[in-house]
C-alpha cells in the first residue's frame, strides 16, 4: 500500500561564508546565495540513507506531497506546481519509500523557485540581478547542492537520480565527487548537448531576447517578455511529449481558438494546445532563468564541469558506483541513442551498470507520468545497498 | 556530356478575364493575376513534350541556366538566386533533357519573384495587397498554373515533378487534373501535413507575427520584420540539412561570433552557422508571402484540394498515370515513412508506382545537390513513354 505524503514546506538554505565564498565555474564568486530545496522522510542516525534527486530544466524543489506556497516568487508558484512533480514515485510504499530514505530535491542555484537567480534581490546592491546575474555551468549547480548536503552533515548519498537535463548534473555530481554518492540513476538523458539540442535551445534563446519586452533582460519594472518565452516553451515542449500522444491530448484540451495576433487564424487543436502550453508555462517561469539554465544546457561539457582527461578518466572514477540507466523508447527530447552513448563509455570505464529502456507513449515525459515503468528497477536498485 | 543552358530569362503570364475569373478555393475571385515563369527546351509540335516542374517553399521559377536580373523585386533577387535550383538536373543531356523536353516552371501565386502576391501592387486599388491578400491554398497554385498551361496550349503534360511541398502540388495535379499528365514523380513529400509539420509551421507563424516590425503585415512602408522571419527559416532549415551534414558545414561557413542582441553569446559554429541562414534568407524573401504559403501547407488537405470521397477514389484517377515516388533516407522534413504512406495509398488504388528511396548524407535538400542520385531512374521514366 502507497501513501501521499501530505502537506510539506520549502525550506532555504543560506550559504554564507565571506572567507571561503562560492566559485563558479566561469567566476565570479558568490559570498552567499539562497537554495529553496524540500526533504521528505527522515534521515537516519549516520546519515547515510539521503536520495537526491535533480529536477529537470522547469522543474522545482517540490517533489512529493502538497505545497500551496512558497513565499516571494512574484506569482510564480500557481496551481500547476501545488502537487509535487514525482508524487507518484516519491512516500511511504513508491519507489522512493520514505520508509527507509531521505529525499531531498533543491531547486537549481539560477532558477526561479526559492534559489538565487536572475529574479531575486541581489543584497549587495538592493536591486534585483536581472541581466547581471552570474553565467551558471552545470557544475555550479552541482556544487551548489554539495554545499547544502554539507550543510546538513550528508558525507556520501545513497543515491542521486535524475531526468533530462537532470541526468546531466549526475553525471557530474558521480564523476566530480565519486565519493559521495553510491547509486547513479540518469533517466532520458544522454553524455553532451546533440547538434539537434544545441540548435532548437538556439532558437529559444533568439525567440526570449528579440521579444521587445526583454529589453536585455531587465524587464522586471515593465511588461514580461511573455511572447518569447512561450515561444521558446513550445519549441522544447513538442519533444517532450511523443507525436502520436499530442494528437490524443490535443483532442481534450482545446481552449481558445482565437488567434492571438496577426493574420493567421488557428483553427487546429493542435496549435491551440502548444499555445496553451507557452501560455501556462509564462505565469509560472522567469524568462532569465530559463535563458541561464539553457546556456547552461548549451555549454554542458562534462569533461570541463568535472574536471578530467576525457571520459575514460573521468568515468573510471565511478568503479566504486552503480549505475542504473533508464532509456525511454518515444523519446524525442534525449533520443535512446544518447543513453547508448552513455552506457558505452560506463562499460568501457569498467563502472557497474544496469540499462533498461522501457516502452511507453508518452515521449520524455513518460519519466513523470508513468511511475510503473521505472519503479520495480528502481526499488530493486535502491535496496540492494544498505544504508 | 552534359551542357549548361547558358543565359535565361523570367518570362510573365497575365491573367485576365473578367467574364470568367480565377476562382480561389476559399474565394473570392480574381479577375487578374500574373505568373513569372521560365521555359527551357522547345516544345514540340503537338505540345506533348512539356515537363511542368514545382519549386519547393521559397523556390523561384528560375530553375536552370543563369538569370541576373528579375524586374521588380525590392532586392530580393540576390546573387544566390542567380544560378537555376535545379541546374543540375536541367539541359541538354542531363535528366531533365532540354534537346527533348521543354521543362515549365512558374514561381507560385501568392509568391514574391515576379507572380502577384501579398508585396505586389493590387491594379484596383494601387496599393500593395500586404494583409489583405486572399488566402491561399494547394489548389489555387496549381489552378493557377493550369491557366499557364492554357495560355501555352499545352493539354496534357508529359511530366510533372515537384519536391517537399512541390510533392503536395505534383498530388493536387494528378487527382484534379488527371487527364493533363502522364508521369507523376512526387520527391520527399508526402500524403499530407504531419502533426510535427504542422507544430513547426505554427511556430514560424508565431515568430513571425510576433515580430514588432510586422505590424500585421502591413509592414512595406517601414522596417521589414526580419528578425521573426530569420528565426522562422531557422526553425524550418534544421530539417533541410542531415544534422551530421550540418555539423560539417558549420565548420566551413562560420560568419560571425558576434551576439546579435541580448545576453546569450555565441561561441559554437552550428550557431552562426544558422543565424547566418536566417539572414541570408530574409534579404531574398517576403514575410508574407512566406505566411501565405506556410498557411497552404498547414491547411493541406487532398482531398479537398482535389474534390473528392477520400484517398482511394482521388488516386483511382490516376490509373493512367505513372508515378516514380524517390525518398531520401537522411530526410527530417518529410520521413521516408510519409512516402510510404503515399506508395500505399497507391498500389491500392491500382496507380502504375515506383517506389526509389536515394541514400545521402545531405537530409531533405539531397534533391537539390545529388543529382547522380536521382538522374537514371528520372531518365528512364521520362524516357519510357513516347511524347
Amino acid at each position: 500500500m502507497t501513501r501521499s505524503i501530505g502537506k510539506v514546506r520549502t525550506q532555504f538554505f543560506e550559504f554564507h561564508n565571506r572567507k571561503r565564498p562560492f566559485q563558479l565555474r566561469l567566476g565570479p564568486v558568490l559570498p552567499r546565495f539562497t537554495l529553496a530545496y524540500e526533504m521528505y522522510g527522515r534521515l537516519n542516525a549516520n546519515r547515510s540513507n539521503a536520495i537526491l534527486l535533480f529536477h529537470a530544466m522547469t522543474g522545482s524543489q517540490h517533489a512529493a506531497g502538497l505545497n500551496r506556497e512558497v513565499p516571494g516568487l512574484d506569482g510564480r508558484w500557481t496551481d500547476e506546481m501545488h502537487e509535487g512533480w514525482w508524487d507518484d514515485f516519491i512516500g511511504p510504499g513508491k519507489a522512493l519509500d520514505t520508509r527507509r530514505f531521505c529525499v531531498i530535491c533543491a531547486n537549481y542555484l539560477g532558477g526561479c523557485y526559492g534559489s538565487t537567480g536572475p529574479a531575486s534581490v541581489n543584497s549587495d546592491t538592493g536591486r534585483r540581478w536581472g541581466p547581471g546575474f552570474p553565467v551558471l555551468r552545470m557544475r555550479d549547480i552541482v556544487d551548489s547542492q554539495m554545499a547544502l548536503l554539507d550543510h546538513l552533515r550528508v558525507r556520501r548519498l545513497h543515491a542521486v537520480i535524475g531526468a533530462s537535463i537532470g541526468g546531466f548534473l549526475c553525471q557530474v555530481l558521480a564523476t566530480r565527487h565519486p565519493d559521495r554518492v553510491r547509486i547513479v540513476v540518469p533517466i532520458g538523458t544522454g553524455i553532451e548537448t546533440t547538434v539537434l539540442q544545441r540548435i532548437m535551445n538556439f532558437e529559444q534563446v533568439t525567440a526570449i531576447e528579440a521579444d521587445p519586452n526583454f529589453q536585455g533582460g531587465d524587464y522586471y519594472d515593465g511588461p514580461r517578455p511573455d511572447f518569447g518565452l512561450a515561444l521558446a516553451r513550445r519549441i522544447a515542449h513538442k519533444t517532450f511529449v511523443s507525436l502520436d500522444a499530442l494528437r490524443e491530448r490535443a483532442r481534450n484540451e482545446v481552449v481558445s481558438q482565437k488567434p492571438p495576433f496577426g493574420w493567421y487564424e488557428m483553427r487546429h487543436p493542435v496549435e491551440s494546445y502548444m499555445l496553451h502550453q507557452g501560455e501556462k508555462f509564462v505565469r509560472r517561469f522567469d524568462a532569465n532563468s530559463y535563458l541561464r539554465i539553457l546556456d547552461a544546457w548549451q555549454w554542458f561539457d562534462l569533461v570541463e564541469e568535472s574536471g578530467g582527461q576525457d571520459m575514460h578518466e573521468l568515468f573510471g572514477r565511478c568503479r566504486k558506483q552503480e549505475f542504473l540507466v533508464f532509456s525511454i523508447d518515444s523519446d524525442l527530447s534525449f533520443y535512446p541513442s544518447d543513453q547508448a552513448r552513455l552506457v558505452q563509455v560506463l562499460k568501457r570505464a569498467g563502472v557497474p551498470c544496469m540499462w533498461i529502456t522501457v516502452h511507453s507513449e508518452k515521449g520524455h515525459d513518460a519519466f513523470l507520468l508513468e511511475p510503473r515503468l521505472f519503479t520495480p528497477h528502481l526499488t530493486q536498485v535502491l535496496d540492494r545497498f544498505s544504508t
